[in-house]
């Protein structure tokens, strides 16, 4: 059985299906799918394991179209989004058809971005077989590409029509990508509930020996956090921005390393250190809390420290292209406290350099 | 002085501005420019003809990006749209940046496109410089670029800030360019207004002179016409779809002769032909109308054929892959009477045969 969370975007309203074997229950995707076109659109990896049950499930359509992208964060661009394109028209799916995203973040980020832009706007649904994209990606809008000089910077806020989150998925997902998952998972709890972060360290074993019923609650409170800061500004015109916890590190980090070398979630992991410890500059939380931090991410063997190769300049120069810089303001985020975080546009050169200095 | 046109769409509704020397007029630019950064997207025809005009209107924005796109509809692609997102990432725009289109259509619909997508969706405004651009693509919303398999493809429903129409550019208009732009001023009487379609008649030797005020005329109307059938369905759900009268048949010749090569306005005017001789097979308006259409057409050097080399399966497979297209019946707009459009979806393959033996 499915637990079902609701984002309330108004018309752009959508459930969240979260429970084992949805894959077995066709018509939990069929009311979600107006016309009579179908397009599963998944990558190299995960299609061998779930794209066959998923396509006996959308039997009864009248064209059913599969495109398999290759894997990897560095195939997120316009170049593989034209091939989705291509496939589309060679096919003749039309703006009645309905695209379904079955992977990772990569995969329902381009699939999301196809999706808003062809035929100026088609159906689509997210199902998220990885931690990371079934607690953050799969949730927002948020959809896009990369370009070679910078992270996530061509795409639009698209909501998909439902997300379907089959925690079986989990059992294949690889160790190191479970961590980048739990990172992000983490990362709720820090911005906005001490509670969820304090029940995170108590259960962190079981989520690492992936325990089904500690995983389920796991994303049905990242999933409930994230929709509710989503419902509340749904186009990041400012709550929404406190998501970017470790975000705007990560994405130099991510950047500087070449996509796919640093996981997103390891990347971000490094990056909330970072904010960590420029909050606990300021005096707003403990070094104590940052170094449990700290210890809780070695434990998920996450990095809790920027790539040695990279230096306060590249830093600067990256982050200032980040989206959330406004007419020249580098604008972070930090933590109030446990639990609570704050988006701060006032942070100095020197706090930065002194930040890059104790980081390692 | 400009006239002022409001398009209303709730939160995303915009002024257009018409009228003489407007871009000696700075502050109508600025007042919609949110933040300190600019960029003027143009094309090498239109840009030696009025950018430096615009840009001292601009001086006093702290960062002012010029970006000159290769003219013609075949460069309306992708890779064209990846170039103004790396000048715009080169140089260090933000999510606070302003996108201006200065030309025609197509640098309209990509610069419009390139706003909906860059970082999710920045601001742009619309300095349309064709009469085609001026009366049809900077109103309501549509931004796309072509695929080689059919034409605005891939595309964003997005609205400008502010659409700005100086109707001293129609000057160095070429004439066919501003017949082609004709066209789609006598598509708006067509369908929606008959005391405009028989101004029209009467005005079309003053409209071929360039005499301003019959020009301006028009051209307010259109937009007028325009503005009231997409404040009443942004994203074509229903009465807008009346807005492509001789669109599906023109798309398919367009397709068909490459793009570039027929004038948008001129491929619709053959498909209005098309269409107006289908509304008269179906006995909705007369014989002699259907050939005042023809003969005005004709005084106005546009084509009233379809080309010679185009057969009927060209047609009905390039048709088949309209966007209006739905589950795989084709949708045309045809005329009820001269002024009144209904779209129908129940055309038979008999009459579209006899239609295109008839046409030639």
């Amino acid at each position: 059985m499915a637990h079902t969370l609701h984002v309330d975007l108004g018309e752009r309203s959508y459930p969240i299906y979260i429970g084992r074997d949805l894959f077995s229950s066709p018509e939990l995707l069929a009311r979600h799918i107006a016309g009579r076109q179908v397009v599963l659109v998944s990558n190299d990896t995960v299609a061998p394991l779930y794209s066959s049950r998923l396509l006996a499930a959308l039997g009864g359509f009248s064209r059913v179209t599969e495109v398999i992208l290759p894997d990897g964060e560095q195939h997120k661009t316009l170049a593989t989004l034209n091939h989705i394109f291509d496939r589309l028209l060679q096919e003749g799916h039309n703006r009645s058809t309905t695209l379904i995203a079955l992977g990772g973040g990569v995969v329902g980020d381009m699939t999301g971005f196809a999706a808003a832009c062809y035929q100026r706007g088609v159906d689509f649904i997210q199902v998220p077989t990885t931690l990371l994209s079934q607690v953050d990606s799969s949730v927002g809008g948020k959809t896009g590409v990369n370009h070679p000089l910078g992270k996530n910077m061509i795409g639009a806020f698209y909501q998909p029509q439902a997300v379907l989150i089959d925690t079986d998925t989990l059992h294949t997902l690889p160790p190191r990508e479970l961590a980048a998952g739990l990172a992000e998972v983490l990362k709720y709890g820090l911005i906005c509930e001490s509670n969820f972060y304090a029940w995170l360290k108590d259960n962190m074993a079981r989520l690492l020996a992936r325990e089904e019923a500690a995983l389920a609650e796991a994303i049905e409170r990242s999933c409930a956090a994230k929709a509710a800061v989503v419902a509340a500004d749904e186009r990041e015109g400012g709550l929404r921005a406190i998501l970017n916890l470790g975000h705007t590190f990560g994405h130099a980090i991510e950047t500087h390393q070449g996509y796919g070398r640093w996981l997103h979630g390891e990347a971000v992991a490094a990056g909330m250190v970072l904010a960590a410890r420029l909050s606990a500059a300021r005096g707003w939380i403990s070094a104590g809390e940052v170094e449990e931090l700290v210890a809780l991410l070695g434990s998920m063997k996450l990095p809790v420290e920027p790539p040695a190769d990279m230096s306060l300049e590249d830093f600067r120069s990256l982050m200032a292209r980040d989206k959330k810089v406004l007419d020249g303001r580098l604008r972070l985020v930090l933590l109030r406290e446990i639990g609570a975080a704050a988006v701060v546009d006032d942070v100095t050169d020197s706090e930065l350099e002194s930040l890059l200095m104790t980081a390692r």
